[in-house]
């Protein structure tokens, strides 16, 4: 089973930004936790960032035949790109989606996303484990 | 480490109610996967399941000094209770906010949580799944 | 066919409570009417009334292979209840909405209903009437 | 007591139309039952159709001095039509608004109604028994 | 003249909850508070807590002929209750809406109340004196 | 000068309708009144009454060439008529807009209207003198 | 019968303000031509302008003995001021509002007035003719 | 195949009314032009036109049986009638909404169509060529 | 300790003014109680009232180094004057926020503050007897 | 004359995509449906597809002096793409919006366009024939 | 070139306010600063200071023929006042709007202004070189 | 000290572009202008344009460590991007947010800023002027 992460804007820099609200972890370290977590749980990842909403949506397109479920932060897109919403509808390939932070206690805007409704579920709040838990999740739903 | 799983209105049904949203599992094989999972990740863990909006208050009272963690599926109270929220705001004790289902792909009064904003994190979407991830997440809130 | 008739907060006091809107009609002649209405209809009907939103829930929930249709008026949970709209939905018994008084002719926020759209029908502002035709409209159902 | 019922536009198609909501009895069967059941109560009913709003609101005038009693399911102008509105209001005869079908189940702009707050109760979601219901309940508020 | 306070859900946890926004007086201490300042203005006055809503709407029904004042501070339900509303409504008894933490300092949500419209008036923000300084207009409102 | 008053559903029963609204004046004393006026205003003027929106549009095509101003008082259609609007600037004579009793007193509803932006003035809440002022405003809209 | 005109916040450069809105007529001139007018009218008449909000409500209670009917034209502050409006309805002196463009052709937070519920009626569009029709209607008013 | 053109209030008037928005084209050049495009297309079209929105409700109604294709442009009342969406749902002919001008250049209340949403396609703003490719545009439906 | 209590516009017409919701006793009596109560409480307590929303800011300016404590009652600017709110806040003093009637009780627009957040807290519905209570909370806050 | 058709994100997977909505035409053989229509028409007619907002600006700003009308179906970016709106008012080149599916008919967010307001006109709902009637309105245009 | 600096409500008190929002300088020093920045660029400049809306109102007025550009800071009276807006529109004389502070980082309330959209440009945030910066592009705006 | 311009989509075509909004300078004029007046304050310079929203999220990742303050423009993206507001955010830089036009004199959807509350502060409307005085705000914020 063959899953890819997609990561969007600015995950980039993840343990230099913002760090109270996204912790210190670097994102090199997150993917090697990412690779690890897979690992375990006998599952073939890898992982993907773009800053572009455009090459996400390309890169999901690519998907098709390649991967078996699709684990995506895609950052600040959530709240703003149905681009890559119709991506995810045309591949139809399973799809988590997850959150470093607890959107809910940011500001209003990233209350609202447009991939919540088109996801298996959604995983929030729980740092490099939001996408821990999805692998897990990921696998259960093959079963 | 002590759990408390919190049950709102109407999961007693679950496996006879609505199954093409929630599934054919019934709510006591529910509660035995939790505890195996608990058991499983040495974790010590209670469930309750109330329809009484009053009486999960009372109940949320009554976990300081006996409970390390709260993980709570409030149901239709998830949208309404104020009441509810205002007594994990008062017990001050970490809470994750799981739900069967992918409560963004149903109802407009379903996609508000009066819970999201104060909870760790949220896991929504995975059937059982979501309260095994919630354990496993709990567990690792408190490394 | 049995008929279960269940009334929500406040309505214990029909007849003491603002009686320009309610009328002076008290509970039990209420009771007393839906009981003869019934015999009358050949109805097997049994009523019950509850302050307490959590006790409708479980009242619901009890009607599952004890009766064959259900006729509620919630008072002021048709306005503010997800649980007990859940539990009806849960329960999967056919459902007709009452009201005494024309709730179209009140404040603003009596004007939505979280249980209209999941009734076989809706029949308000006719008074005790409004009940006695219900009980009709039950028995046409099943026909 | 001689009783009006008033249908407004698309009824004539009643049968024909959109069965799987309006049902599949045909607008002159519809007018039998009416008929039929306003006998059995001891009711003089005639029974008009139109589908022009301009129509309607004349026939009302018309009523002043030769009903009692107006019972109107005014169709699609349940929700656009002030004037209809006005022309109740104006003869100050008591009415009863009906619907076939349960309009709170339908689109959005079908839940609100400009007669729901002038009526003396409303009644939807029975078919044709919407309409015998309401004779009856014409008939009691004379008492 | 006598005198009932009732207080909603989560009070009970008074200066163990959010002591940042309550105040660290416990709610036994209130309640001494309460009744000394009674003996003082020569009222008598009785004190009550619930944390369910139909308890609260209970025991306002059981007013009638008990007490001739309400002083209430429903904490959470004051923004959603329409059947504690309604219950002080249906008895028909002098009310004051009290809150100890100035509502309109918090989360928007709390800016909206079920009671400032039928109540004599409200008093909110002083504390524990919120409740003293509503004694004391209870008093005035009967001279 | 030649001058027409339009005036839309349910004025003809003026006099006989809501009268705390209206007054008693009758709908025939009303177009005395005007043509009285329009005499000592030197002004040729006649008046037509009609509750079809249909009617309304076609008799304003024909205003062209037949007439060098238009009063109107579209009652209800104030409110919701798109297509009068839309004559009144297809046939691009000066309009103004009357209404008898002060529409902004009255529902919400009431408080929009398509004409008022592409009328040259509005007057309201003067009953019959709010035709008799309009008369007067239309000849000096012509000096 | 006494007459008061009370102008508000920049009329008084009428006449060289946005003349493609207000036309050309200074503020002098259209004090004459009211004054002349009332004269022709058998009315007593007096005008006041302020740029203060403040100034406006005292002048209105000043009327109380003075004047029996006030005629407003409160230009910016008819969309904004409540103090004026309570001031209206504290004297409780007949008033008409009077608008010398039309405030339905202009942006929309134009569109809305404190003043048009508290009215005897309102006249808008005319120019100077606004003020004119108010005299007479005022005059009609008292017949 | 048979299609029908069916026209709504106002359109009667064209190249008189605001040409600047609908062009100088008279309605009997456009109906010209669209029963000669026919021909090309080997369709035999018939064109109506009403003012009255009860008459195109009932038109629609008799094209059962007549007609095999609805191209409408119902002028104001698509923004405003839903007894007319109610009459295309009746008959379940295919549909085709045009308009000569860009609806979505003008006023707001323009942009909302109750037909958009039930129509097999919509061309707005190509004037009288519009109408010509909506006619060719039903004769590939059928293919 | 010095108090100033600010009546903001039109209260100095008490008693003459609306008196169905304001009551019938005076503003010097008013005043004549506030003074008593003062004395009666050890304070020292002057008080002012201004139609001008100017004079208010500049009123409360000079408060500093001159009051301990602001009584604030700003009628109709209480929903309007973000200006007097910054003043209130530029100046730092503790002010409680008073109405004479129960503003949750009246028109829509009365039923936000710009004062309520920022106050220590709020009294309201308890005509003169409002500044009293409040008289006695300002005492309390220096404890 | 030289015209671009211009197909935005997911386009390009076209007949693999949510054929139900989409339809099974793969987009090749869209293309080649296009410039067989063109040649038909004497079109000279070029298409490209980019799943990147910015490169789609970037051939917008090529457009300059190389097309003479440009064809867009901009898919999701339809709804949120300010900066593609932007490039074409800066162009300024005529602009017809097409839409393979009926975007009414689905979710609310793609009811909005950026485009329709500056589009010479709006096709949509005719599958790949929103293409060639926009060509062939096109070909109108310069006439 | 005659420039005129008008502040509203409250900044008198600069320095002394809320200092984490305004800093420390006293508007003394402010205007020494414009003064001076005023000489540097050959700016005549005089500067005023008014509590009262309709003061302001008065003094643009009197910039007719006294001054050639508007410098303003209105404070609050930036999202409150139509009256200013108007009286600016009136003068029609060029008007650039400058704040202190970043008035987007503070409450909702103070995010819309009625003068953005009718001045040449807006300047904010930038502390007392907001006022610098807003003499220097005025000086540009003459050349 | 080492300042960045960021220019967002269509900028590149200033000067040709809507020259009755953005004035007829050419966008290399622009960035001469900027340069030169960079040298006169002695700052050092960089000026970049780019039409894809993932290009500048990347541009500003370079940032840290290379510029001590980011001027931007972000053209259309200004009130449609989280992700490049996001990426401001996360290199904590200080910004100033320009705009060559007043954006609140044009449509309603260009009145919201991403930027406006997370920038030092706001300069638009002055064309060219925009920049210059931002580089001067820049160089004061540094003293």
């Amino acid at each position: 089973m063959k899953i890819i992460v997609i990561n969007g804007p600015n995950l980039n820099l993840l343990g230099q930004r913002e760090t109270s609200i996204y912790g210190t972890l670097t994102y090199s370290l997150l993917c090697d936790k990412i690779i690890e977590e897979s690992k375990n749980l006998n599952l073939s990842t890898e992982i993907f960032q773009y800053n572009s909403e455009g090459d996400i949506v390309s890169k999901i397109h690519d998907c098709i035949g390649n991967f078996d479920f699709i684990i995506g932060n895609f950052g600040a897109y959530t709240h703003t790109s149905i681009a890559i919403r119709d991506a995810i509808l045309a591949v139809n390939i399973p799809f988590i989606e997850v959150h470093i932070s607890n959107i809910f206690k940011r500001e209003d805007f990233r209350h609202n996303s447009f991939f919540s409704d088109i996801a298996v579920g959604c995983i929030s709040g729980f740092g490099v484990n939001s996408y821990l838990l999805a692998l897990r999740a990921a696998r259960e739903y093959f079963k």
